[in-house]
C-alpha cells in the first residue's frame, strides 16, 4: 500500500473522532506513514488533505527524496512549527481547532511546548483543543499490507540464510564461544542485506538456553549441550523473529523429549492462527500441550508477539492479551521449556494470518538439528 | 566511577532541590546508575538511600546479575510498582512527599498513570507532588568517568581496526558500491568486539559526498572520487565517531585544497578543546579557518557534539550551543565543506576534555588517503 492510502486511512479515523488534525511524532508512525526515514521528523496530518512534513535542514534533500508527495516544511523546532501552520487560517477556511496527539510518545515538556505555541497563536483568540488519539497508528499497524509483508518475507530470509551458511561453515562447533557466533551470525546478516539485527541476538549454550533472554558471554559450546538461537534481520525497517534449538553431537533422551513438546506445542500455537481466533485462546493453543505434560510452570512467557517496524508490536499474544486476530497481522509463536540448571528449548516462527492456513516467513527447518 | 558512586553524585542534587526521591525512567540514565542493560527498568533514588530498582520477570537474573547492590522490584507496570514503593511509609519515617521525574522523557500518558498511582496511594491523605528534574542524569553524564572513557577508547579502536583491515584488504576499491562498503564496515566491527553500528554508517562516493548525511546507495566507487566513511562502533553501550574522508587513485588540486583546508580547520577546533573554553568559541576557532578561506556557506552544520551512551549528547558545540568545556567532557570535532554536486570532505575525531592536551581517541591518520 502506498504512504498516501495509509495517511487515507488515519484521515478517516481522524475525522471519525471530529478531528481538524493530527500531529503524528512518534518516528515509527511517521515512516510508516510518509516514508521517511532520518531520525527527525513529524507529520501534521489534516482532515482537508493540506497535510505537511516537517524535518530539520539536514533532511531536506532526504526529505524530498522519500516524501515528494507531502508540502515540506523545514525547521529545527519542527513540532511547534507543524502546530503553527496547523492553526494558521487557510483560504479555504479558519485553522484547526481540535488537533490530535499520540500521548504515548509526547512527552510531558513536548505536551507543554506544544500547548505555549498554540496559546501564542491564538493571539487572545480561542486556544485550539488539544485531544489524544492515543495509539491509533499502531492500531493500523498491526495489520500489515503487502509492501509490509514483502518486506517482512526479505527479512526473514536473510535471517535463514545467514543461519545456513554459518552452519554449513562449521561456525557451530564446540569451542567457540556464544559472543563469536552471536558476532558472526550479526555480520553475515547484514553482508547478506540487512539493515541492522533486529534486536541483540541471543545465543544460548548449555546451561544458559535455560535463560529465556540471555546475553551471549564467554561460555563455550560443548558437545551434547543445547544451543539456542533467537536472531533477527531488519530490512527496510522490518523486523524478523526465529529461534532455533540446536544440540551438538548426539541428544540426550531428555533433550529430545522436551524439544518434541515445544514442537508440538508450537504446531498447535501455529494451527491456531486464525481469522478471528481470540489471542488468548491462541496463547492456549500452545500452552495446554505444554501444561498437560506437567511443564506449565516452565514455560515462563507469552506466546508470541506482532512484528513489524518495532520488534514487538500489537498485537500481544498471551494469556495477558486481549482482542482477536486479522488477516494480515504479522506475528510470532514461540513457545519455549526452561529447565533452569540444565537447559531449555524455544521455537520461534514469524508467519502472517491469512484467511486461508498462515504463510510461514522463517523457513529453517524445525526438525531437531543435530550438528 | 562505580554506579553507586554516580547514585550518590545525583543523590546530592536531589538533596539540594528538596526531593525526597527521583524516579528515573530514562533507560540509558537508568544503565549509566546501574548498570542494567535490558529493556525495561527504572530507578527510585531516595535521599534516606533506601534506592529501588524495578524490573519485568524477564530480567529478575540480569537484575541480580548487574545491578547487585540495589534492592529489586519485580513487577510488570515498573514505574507505578516504584511509585506505590515511594510514597509507602517507612520504619525510619514518612513516604516520600517530594517526587521528581523526568519531564523530557516520561510521556503524557506516564505522568497521568504516574498521578493517579500517587493520589490512590495517598488514600485521602496529601498527595506527593511531583517536580521536574529535567536532564539532571544528564548533565552528570556529559563529564566521563574512568570507565566510560575507557569503554569510549575501545569502541574507537574497534573503528580504527575496522577500517584499517578493509582498506588493507584492498575492499575500498573502484567498482564496489557504496552499500557494499557500509556493510562490510558494520560487520567487521561487530566481529572485531563491537555491540554494534553506533548509528546508520555514512559512506559517500563522488557527488554524494556533498551531501553531509547521505544515506549509502548503491553508487559505484570510482578512481579520482572523493570516498567519505563516517561511522562509529558501540562497546559496553558507548559510542565512538569517526569521519575520514579518501581519495581513490590520485586526487586532483580542488581536492587537495578542500581537503587541507578541512584538516586546518579541524586541528583548530581541536587545539580549542580546552577546560573552560565556551563552546561557541571552540566552534568559531574551527570554522574562522573555513570562513576566511571564503568557504563559510559551504560548513552547514555545528563543530561537534558529546558521545557517551547516546551518539548525540551534551555537550553541543556549535554557534547554537551554551556552557563551557569540562575535564572529562568527550565530544566529537568534524568540520566539513560540502560542495554540492561536486563533492565534499569531513574530518572528525572523537577526544576527550583533559586539563592539559585533549586525548585523541581516533587513532586512524588524517594524512589525505590515497588508496
Amino acid at each position: 500500500m502506498r504512504h498516501d492510502q495509509r495517511r487515507e486511512r488515519l484521515r478517516a479515523t481522524a475525522a471519525e473522532r471530529g478531528l481538524d488534525a493530527v500531529l503524528v511524532t512518534d518516528l515509527l508512525n511517521v515512516r510508516y506513514l510518509t516514508g521517511f526515514t532520518g531520525s527527525n521528523g513529524a507529520l501534521l496530518l489534516r482532515t482537508d488533505r493540506a497535510d505537511v512534513f516537517g524535518t530539520d535542514g539536514r533532511y531536506t534533500t532526504q526529505a524530498g527524496t522519500q516524501v515528494p508527495d507531502v508540502e515540506l516544511l523545514v525547521d529545527r523546532a519542527t513540532v511547534s512549527a507543524l502546530a503553527r501552520q496547523a492553526v494558521r487560517p487557510r483560504s479555504g477556511g479558519p485553522g484547526a481547532r481540535r488537533i490530535g496527539y499520540e500521548s504515548h510518545h509526547l512527552t510531558v515538556d513536548g505536551l507543554r511546548a506544544l500547548e505555549s505555541v498554540l496559546s501564542d497563536a491564538a493571539a487572545g483568540g480561542t486556544v485550539p483543543e488539544l485531544t489524544s488519539v492515543r495509539r491509533a497508528v499502531e492500531a493500523q499497524r498491526a495489520v500489515k499490507d503487502d509492501d509490509e509483508i514483502d518486506a517482512l518475507r526479505r527479512a526473514c530470509a536473510v535471517a535463514d540464510s545467514a543461519l545456513a551458511e554459518l552452519a554449513a561453515e562449521g561456525a557451530l562447533r564446540p569451542g567457540r564461544t556464544e559472543l563469536q557466533v552471536g558476532r558472526e551470525l550479526d555480520a553475515r546478516m547484514l553482508v547478506l542485506g540487512a539493515e541492522a539485527p533486529s534486536f541483540e541476538t541471543i545465543v544460548a549454550t548449555g546451561a544458559n538456553s535455560a535463560i529465556p533472554h540471555h546475553r551471549p558471554d564467554n561460555t563455550e559450546l560443548r558437545a551434547g549441550d543445547f544451543l539456542k538461537l533467537d536472531f533477527g534481520a531488519t530490512v527496510d525497517g522490518y523486523h524478523s523473529d526465529m529461534t532455533r534449538t540446536l544440540v551438538l553431537g548426539h541428544p540426550a533422551d531428555w533433550q529430545r523429549e522436551v524439544y518434541e513438546l515445544v514442537a508440538a506445542a508450537q504446531a498447535a500455537g501455529r494451527a491456531a492462527l486464525a481469522v478471528g481466533a481470540d489471542v488468548v485462546a491462541v496463547d492456549s493453543a500452545a500452552r495446554d500441550v505444554i501444561v498437560a505434560a506437567g511443564h506449565g510452570e516452565h514455560f515462563t512467557h507469552g506466546l508470541g508477539h506482532g512484528v513489524g517496524l518495532e520488534i514487538h508490536e500489537a498485537p500481544g499474544i498471551g494469556q495477558l492479551g486481549a482482542g482477536t486476530l486479522a488477516a494480515g497481522m504479522a506475528v510470532t509463536v514461540e513457545p519455549g521449556i526452561y529447565l533452569p540448571g540444565h537447559g531449555g528449548v524455544r521455537i520461534e516462527d514469524t508467519l502472517v494470518v491469512t484467511d486461508d492456513t498462515p504463510e510461514l516467513l522463517t523457513l529453517t527447518s524445525k526438525e531437531l538439528l543435530v550438528l
